[in-house]
């Protein structure tokens, strides 16, 4: 077994000012947290938040703990099998307010729309949104919409905002998982990548496969409700995938190899699985 | 003076199928409202909030009332005289909540990069939000990064949410505003987007302007503190102007002509001021 840290060894913060940002800060792997831990958060000084980085913040506002989660979606193409941009956007904030052990309260919304877009993918982007908010028992309170030239977008982007409310008596967190712990995996692996994969244009790869991109805040209620304060770390696997997610949850939790994600093959070997260095396939989310 | 609903008639919303996203749809006009009004907000369904829409939705948690709002900024070019992108997307949404006489209590900021961006650039924005969220007294609790190929996006969008606390006892809304109401401007008008002419590209146009881009939270704080439930209804002009925001707040509101803004010029006449219809300088913010 390999005794290099993965964090440090293979993946150089970029620090020269001549440098340019690449796809893979944008992977969810190693590229994107050593943007985000040695660029963008020390930017921030005093105005960052104190502590580990999770899939949602949470907030004390008069005595309520509110979790806050944003993020940007750039999924290519818009309109893929088993979903869209729309769905995406409202499963993956609620799904990053779930990881904390909070349910959607409300949902804000902001596009960022290509000038010469089709109106009519556009109100089909937002009837997703809709459909999606309304599956997942979320109201979308406000948003904001830009247009920009043309080239000077992807057709459209969707940025959602939710804000939860916390499930009482549970509090799991990205860096809760112990030794003894197991790991659950709740779904199949890499579903909706290779479902992007399958319809990206150009890469002439066709396979019978749709995106599982769903809500996943009742199933995460329905295990704290039989799991209590048993679930300690929640995670919602998208660009890193299993493979980064697992660098910092791994199967069973010994503190003996801390970082280190041991896989044990069908043949019955074992091998080291690395975080995402870089891309492997921009934009699947 | 003229008995023309401005709202109705010299802005058709977009129906036809094979219609297209205007740059004037992000024009926060009257073709941004009926992008608004007659696509998103009905495609959105029975996810969409009841009521008329503000700058900030306010959400009760927990019997806690949380102000939120999220805005999209994409001003072009990203650095100009007084400001960048990242203070202009921290003191845009702090404005949103304080228009509702909320209090900032945490951002969350989401970067869409375009490949290839310098990553001086990134850090230089990063760090101007980080500044102008510690001059607010706001922190930033979350985010996210998302990277886009060349030319699918200009540079960097960076998009703010904010939480706030409503200040009690008062509930300032764009509606608010009632016959007998006197409007107070507590700025210069169009300073911001005179500012962003003067620099961009191609224009050559010259002039010793800066955009006067701040946080207003105090300011309201102030207001509501003399004011109290007087302080009707609160806005933050920026696309669509002083033109369309007093299209909603009259300087004296009288009931005899609503909807119609009538100005008194420097020689003594009268004039209608119609809202923007569509987009006089895109991307201002």
């Amino acid at each position: 077994m390999t005794t290099l840290d993965p964090l440090a060894a293979s993946c150089p913060a970029p620090r020269a000012e001549t440098e340019r940002v690449l796809l893979g800060h944008g992977s969810g792997g190693q590229l994107s947290a050593a943007l985000i831990s040695n660029v963008l958060v020390p930017a921030l000084g005093a105005a960052a938040p104190p502590g580990a980085l999770e899939d949602a913040a949470v907030v004390a506002v008069d005595g309520v703990d509110i979790a806050v989660s944003t993020d940007a979606y750039v999924v290519s193409p818009l309109f893929f099998p088993g979903g869209d941009i729309g769905a995406l956007a409202v499963h993956g904030t609620v799904n990053d307010l779930a990881m904390r052990a909070a349910m959607p309260v409300a949902l804000a919304v902001a596009y960022v729309v290509e000038e010469g877009f089709p109106l009519a993918d556009l109100r089909r982007v937002a009837a997703s949104v809709g459909a999606a908010a309304v599956a997942a028992g979320v109201p979308v309170v406000t948003g904001d919409t830009k247009v920009v030239g043309r080239g000077a977008a992807d057709g459209v982007f969707v940025i959602t905002t939710g804000i939860g409310r916390r499930l009482p008596g549970v509090a799991p967190s990205a860096t809760g998982a112990a030794p003894g712990d197991a790991v659950l995996l709740s779904g199949p692996i890499g579903r909706h990548g290779t479902t992007i994969l399958s319809v990206r244009e150009g890469l002439g790869f066709e396979v019978d496969i749709s995106s599982d991109t769903q809500p996943l805040h009742r199933l995460v209620e329905a295990m704290v409700r039989v799991g209590g304060t048993a679930v300690h770390a929640l995670r919602d696997p998208t660009r890193g995938g299993i493979a980064s997610a697992l660098g910092e949850i791994v199967g069973t939790v010994r503190d003996t190899d801390p970082g280190h994600v041991v896989v044990r093959t069908a043949v019955g070997s074992r091998r080291v699985l690395d975080m995402l260095v870089g891309e492997q396939l921009p934009r699947i989310c």
